[in-house]
């Protein structure tokens, strides 16, 4: 099984999908683009919209479900948004089918049947959530609006990868109302903290917390935040961005309030969202050659239990003793499986979990009994250690947290040891081509040169970090002056 | 506020959107037929998919997620199942807009982006997923496949009604694959009862279960399975299904296992959903001419707290006390708001809990703290007690299961005096008429006569119960032999 598996040093993009598909996370489906998330990956999914639908529930939001359709005329109104998407719009043009005169047993689109105003499939939701407000805003009293909603979008993607880019994607798109512009941007910057907080606490992933320049601006929006993670292969990725979107939807779709000075306003707005991506940076930062490596607090599955046995009377006094560990694993909210299936053979098993990502694996045998102790696997370093059955509840919970905080660790060091400084072109090239990861690099502040620098590299601005020295210099490309460095990166 | 609810009596259909919208559980949309499901309504569904979601992982079951779209070819492929849904599919024809040159700011469907092939949106899965399957399963191992998913679904209904019946719906469809008839056929009957259990237990509604006549089933099913649960109107309300599919989808799509004996076998299907509609039986089954009654199981807010007082003195006594058991509450996992908010008036947050429906309500001023007691209110019987302020924590927990209980058992008792039996058609169309609710009668088994039925009286067979004594005797209306009575209603 694991022996299938691609290296990373062979073919990175091939060992991206073959863990994938493998790892049983998800599969191509019969829509072009689309994919089937499967259980073990959806379980992942699960674990992580959990947890941040608490956080977003601690910092005062509720969810609420708006149409999967936004009409054409309304999707149209906020003019960069609709630009910025229709590219990649699906359109339903019309409501029903009707048997196929011409091929008996097949179906037609019922030209009758044509709709009046196109639907677009939703991309994003700006446009039907604002012509909502509209009727939810009166007055100041009605401020602030916090609302997510749980979703699935589409945007038609040519190039598409399994998580990373699908035409179809799960997210979560929050979309707030505001009084005032600062209550705004702080909401933004807040949910941005959240984002940063759950990718570094859950997913073991370190992230820089930035500002999108211009041209990497979400569409419609007056600033877009994002946090940006590094793969191993030294490609950047986007795991979740925060947008300011000032007052352009509440003027696209006349949403005012009457404040407490009596005076109409335009209300102020912010969007923000993750989506199943996570779930490719996920496995793109932690995993190896052996399969997937999940990060303890959002693997579906944090411990297996094998048992090794020649007969039944072994095996009973195996259960003996595992079945009150595991009874007690559970009771701490640890998720165990005793895998005492008798199809398959240890080995198999070992590696059928190493490829999952489970992160501790203990296997058991008789003679383990007699000795009162029992092989302790841990999937992130590989090391295995006897330890003692006595406190093996507690070895295990400490365990599972050493492994969350050393990937973070891992991870981290990985990152920071790729983020380097280049003060001239030569050394921006070759840091981009030798080395990868970020480049920190003057930049003159226009979209030509950012356009320029990205023909010539096929690196883009990440972001301008919101944490940095203030240092001024001069473009790398240009020579211009710059009033900061920005990071630069190829990403995916 | 709650004077502006229609009554039932004058209006019953009036009552139920009035409830929808100011009960802020849901509202219309920009999109025809589709429905905004607003904070309030949906954590509602929240708490819904939520307990069901624990029983289904309870059941052995895995959530998993498939394409939104279905390819023409595949929706085709079951032909009985394609005709029943053809007629209400919206269909993606084309993946982009552009500039409409004749509009300047205007958008249009890009000629040139249209599809190979069309995309209908699922109005159901079973196409898309058996298509998936086919590539899961080889092998008697590979099965059972128990596997469910949460999702929006699109059927383009022409009359549509906020919850009971709009375009875009959310639910969950299980689907699962099993190696026998026999295996399948009890799966379909335990997720029923597992629907069954969830909407009397937690719903406080009483269902019959019972299995559809030839022409209420669901398109490319060999038996559908169902809840049917009585509105206060009189009218019926199926409030879930249940199928067992036989093995059309498998040969539909071609998905056969090697059995044990090492056989070649077209795999055994069900496929079961509950919908937001629940929210809209929900609705109609219990609340009442002054807004909305929840069952406390399943009510957002279970417990709210008003603070009655003159001054900030007043206030922080009344806190003092208050504080503490709103901890206590919220600590045995009841959900309880302390409204202190200055803006309203006491008058107006009676009625506005009152019509959100929330169980259970407490007035408490300073005189009441002097004599150590609190005014509680129950939100279905409308009673209003003096209580003491000792232990008032388990008073508020033994009310709530009695409230959870007395709806049920109110609803059963209207349902059971509603179940009435009819020997001749003079009988059967004056119980229809003036009575309502389930009208037991025989049927000679023809879809001739059922069709004949339903034009006559708007009635339809709503189930052939599970649980009823063994009895033959004569149609109704053909006179013709019977064997057995079968309960028809005017339904939702």
């Amino acid at each position: 099984m694991a022996t299938a598996i691609t290296s990373r040093s062979q073919d990175y993009s091939q060992w991206y999908n073959d863990l994938i598909l493998k790892g049983g996370l998800a599969d191509y489906s019969a829509v072009r683009g689309c994919m089937v998330i499967k259980p073990y990956g959806f379980a992942l999914w699960e674990n992580i919209r959990d947890v941040l639908d608490r956080m977003f529930k601690e910092t005062g939001h509720q969810n609420a479900y708006f149409p999967l359709f936004v009409p054409k005329s309304l999707f149209e109104a906020e003019e960069k948004n609709a630009e910025g998407f229709a590219k990649e719009c699906a359109v339903v043009t019309h409501y029903r089918l009707k048997s196929d005169p011409s091929k008996p047993g097949s179906l037609m689109v019922d030209p009758e049947a044509k709709l009046e105003e196109e639907l677009v499939v939703r991309p994003t939701s700006e446009a039907i959530i604002w012509n909502t407000y509209k009727d939810w805003i009166q007055s100041y009293r009605d401020l602030p609006i916090l609302v997510n909603q749980w979703a699935n979008v589409v945007r038609w993607e040519m190039r598409t990868r399994l998580f990373l880019r699908t035409a179809e994607f799960l997210w979560q798109e929050g979309h707030t109302a505001h009084a005032t512009s600062e209550e705004a941007v702080e909401e933004t910057r807040k949910m941005l903290d959240v984002y940063a907080t759950f990718v570094e606490e859950y997913m073991a992933l370190p992230v820089i917390k930035g500002v999108k320049s211009e041209s990497e601006r979400f569409a419609g929006a007056v600033d877009t935040y994002c946090i940006e993670a590094l793969m191993q292969d030294g490609k950047a990725l986007q795991a979740g961005t925060s947008h300011f979107l000032g007052q352009n939807f509440a003027k696209a779709f006349d949403v005012k309030y009457l404040s407490k000075e009596n005076k109409l306003e335009y209300v102020w707005a912010t969007s923000w969202g993750v989506s199943t991506r996570l779930i490719g940076a996920l496995v793109m930062a932690h995993s190896d050659d052996d399969g997937l490596v999940l990060p303890p607090r959002i693997a579906p599955l944090q411990v297996v239990i094998i048992p090794i046995y020649k007969n039944d009377e072994q095996k009973a006094l195996i259960d003996e003793k595992v079945l009150p560990v595991v009874k007690e694993l559970k009771s701490r909210g640890i998720s165990v499986k005793y895998d005492d299936n008798n199809n398959n053979r240890p080995g198999w098993k070992f590696n059928e979990y190493e490829m999952k990502g489970v992160p501790v694996r203990l296997a058991i045998g008789v003679r383990d009994l007699e000795n009162n102790v029992v092989e302790m696997a841990r999937r992130d370093t590989k090391e295995k250690a006897t330890v003692s059955l006595d406190g093996i509840e507690d070895t295990i919970t400490n365990l599972l947290e050493e492994i969350q905080q050393s990937m973070f660790q891992k991870a981290r060091d990985y990152r920071d040891a790729h983020i380097t400084k280049a003060d001239n072109w030569e050394a921006f090239v070759d840091l981009l081509e030798n080395k990868g990861g970020f480049v920190a690099a003057h930049w003159d502040g226009t979209p030509e040169t950012e356009a320029l620098i990205k023909e010539k590299t096929k690196a883009t601005i990440r972001c301008i970090p919101l944490d940095q020295e203030q240092e001024t210099g001069v473009c790398i490309l240009t020579g211009k002056p710059s009033s900061g460095r920005v990071l630069f990166a190829q990403a995916y």
